[in-house]
């Protein structure tokens, strides 16, 4: 029985890992839940899943839980998550926190060690890559991804962990603005960019989408996750999200993982690995299909891969990452204006463009490191597009 | 360093696995070649790989190379094949020969022990598949499947071992006729059939590809490899034969190999697995392909695989496998018949129709039961079509 702690339960990842523990009653157990907001839809969680703890944002929400829920551990706030991860029994923590709040909690679970971690939270490798893949190795703390495209390629190297990868190519839907110009997308909206042609996943990620940046992120992810140079790490744009990734071995053979668009495989492949465990999902119908379409990145979009790519370069050469950290800050904070309707669309990558020629690129030292620099880019967003 | 005996080292496969050792020649070396009839390309292989014996069928052949090389190892017929993989030292041994003549080797490689077969000839598995696979476990001699297709499923299983399968997937191109009328197929030629649109391959094997009998073939070979009911082999037609087959896991994942055509990397891997060696082949270009196509088996070819899907469903649910060796051995004969232009393409499977209609399935002894079976199945042909 695996004991599982779910960091963010109550999105989009975490009610669906909720729903790979509840098809897995006699291999999987709910022991942490943690929201911010969403109480009670926490709540019925409580009630569903019997967890040993939870984690809420308010001290407020804390106290009432205490109050409804005896016996149950409740802990607040960002010290109580830490605290949680650090003291509640489990033996996989599915971090599946939305930007780089996610890091702290994998910086834990690292720390405490004697756990698996399946990683959704993106944030985590794209700012402090280092710092986390050498603490996981030195830790023996194993790092399973749950993104598809990475649970792709992670499924692809299973029966590969020695043999050489030539390089990885990494699908990429489009999203919603797939092929339209620059002219157009000025004038989309967050509504329309909320409505993703093949996944439905959270608010944050899906704009991430729409810019390409979510997959900007994933090269870098990429690059950590399995040690890889810029130039190993292809993308290809395939709208149907049908192969959510695919290896090139070194012999020249491709390996690549494939289904119907479904979370909760790469979900359920995090916690089963190296099993695999039947679940109730839908087939692939090839046939039906007819064919598989890939086209190359192009456009606005392109320009996302483009920055990441250069990032990727002056970690490379120069062991400097600090730029990655000022691309997802200022990426959150540029997101989170463009959801409110204050900025346009265009606006998130022309000033992520611009703030990266700016910065100039430097080594992490550490957690705190990291923090403040995401810090200063949220606040060089404020000062450009001030509340 | 893997002293390699190649079966067939004139044909296409053999070749190939030629330069495949030519390319590697720090882990690889030709212990022994044989052929038929080609022996003066045998006698440039025998300059070029220098191995420690080669087979020849007559002999006479086999006088003059004693004389040209001495010191070399020559065996000449059937029994001086059999004595040879019996007496020669190696390490791995490709079957590259063609036909059911390919059963006595494979056979004798089992008996020897102590050794990796690489298996190129699918008539090993097609008419003694339980023998064959129960004789290989017993003795501890892995079995590692040459044909793209069952090669693309052993990769994609290879860190899958334990994990059931929901499904594969075999892609078929479809061969040079697909989608032509049975009024059409009526008048096609030999030289036709062997302008196959992807591979470039044997003759026989190309009018397998043609009528589809191929892809029966390899319907059978899947289920004694991989140990699967007929209800889990599915059959795609994919022209581009890109993508050479995939599995669906129980979890609903499924895993592809994919790669351009290229014969090399099966018969590398077969030698390699479970590393990958670095090998000068072309990457595949997923965006300059644009997209990738799929069909469901129709008309005449899907006639093939309902012969096999019903040859399989006997050995299921009877274990009377004597079926599969009729198909096998009257295929060989009908074949040979229209490479000589002496029947017409629709002959053949028409042919194997009425004659497993009327043959009444049993359970098979031995090999010498099967090749009386095989003897049997070919004077049927021959009583039929007269030389």
């Amino acid at each position: 029985m695996n004991r599982v702690a779910v960091l963010g339960s109550t999105g989009s990842i975490g009610t669906q890992a909720l729903s790979v523990i509840a098809a897995n009653p006699r291999r999987l157990k709910a022991a942490l839940l943690t929201c911010r907001n969403r109480v009670d839809m926490l709540r019925g969680q409580i009630d569903r899943y019997r967890p040993q703890g939870v984690v809420v944002e308010r001290r407020e929400d804390a106290a009432e839980l205490r109050r409804e829920y005896p016996g149950l551990h409740v802990f607040f706030g960002s010290e109580g998550m830490l605290e949680a991860i650090g003291t509640m029994e489990f033996d996989v923590m599915l971090n599946a926190l939305v930007g780089i709040s996610g890091l702290a909690p994998t910086l834990a679970g690292i720390r405490r060690g004697g756990i698996r971690i399946a990683l959704a939270n993106k944030e985590t490798l794209v700012t402090a890559g280092r710092l986390v893949t050498q603490g996981a190795a030195a830790a023996g703390v194993p790092v399973i991804p749950v993104d598809s495209e990475h649970s792709a390629i992670f499924q692809c190297l299973s029966g590969n962990r020695d043999n050489p990868i030539r390089r990885i190519i990494l699908t990429a839907s489009g999203g919603p603005f797939r092929g339209f110009s620059r002219a157009r997308l000025a004038g989309v909206t967050a509504s329309d960019a909320l409505l993703h042609p093949q996944w439905r996943m959270g608010r944050k990620i899906t704009i991430d989408s729409a810019t390409m940046v979510n997959k900007g992120f994933e090269i870098i992810e990429a690059k950590w996750l399995y040690d890889l140079a810029p130039g190993r790490i292809d993308v290809a744009v395939h709208p149907q999200s049908i192969i959510h990734s695919l290896v090139e071995f070194e012999d020249g053979a491709l390996l690549a993982q494939l289904s119907a668009p479904d979370m909760r495989i790469p979900i359920s492949y995090a916690f089963s690995y190296p099993e695999r465990w039947a679940a109730d999902t839908r087939g692939l119908d090839l046939v039906g299909l007819q064919s598989l379409h890939f086209e190359a990145p192009s456009g606005e979009g392109k320009r996302s891969l483009d920055l990441a790519y250069r990032l990727l370069r002056e970690s490379e050469e120069k062991g400097k990452d600090s730029g990655a950290v000022v691309f997802n800050g200022a990426n959150e904070a540029l997101v989170e204006r463009f959801l409110g309707g204050r900025i346009p669309f265009l606006a998130i990558v022309d000033t992520l463009d611009e703030l990266l020629a700016r910065h100039e690129s430097r080594a992490l030292e550490s957690a705190e490191d990291i923090a403040a620099l995401d810090l200063e880019a949220r606040a060089a967003v404020a000062q450009r597009f001030p509340e």
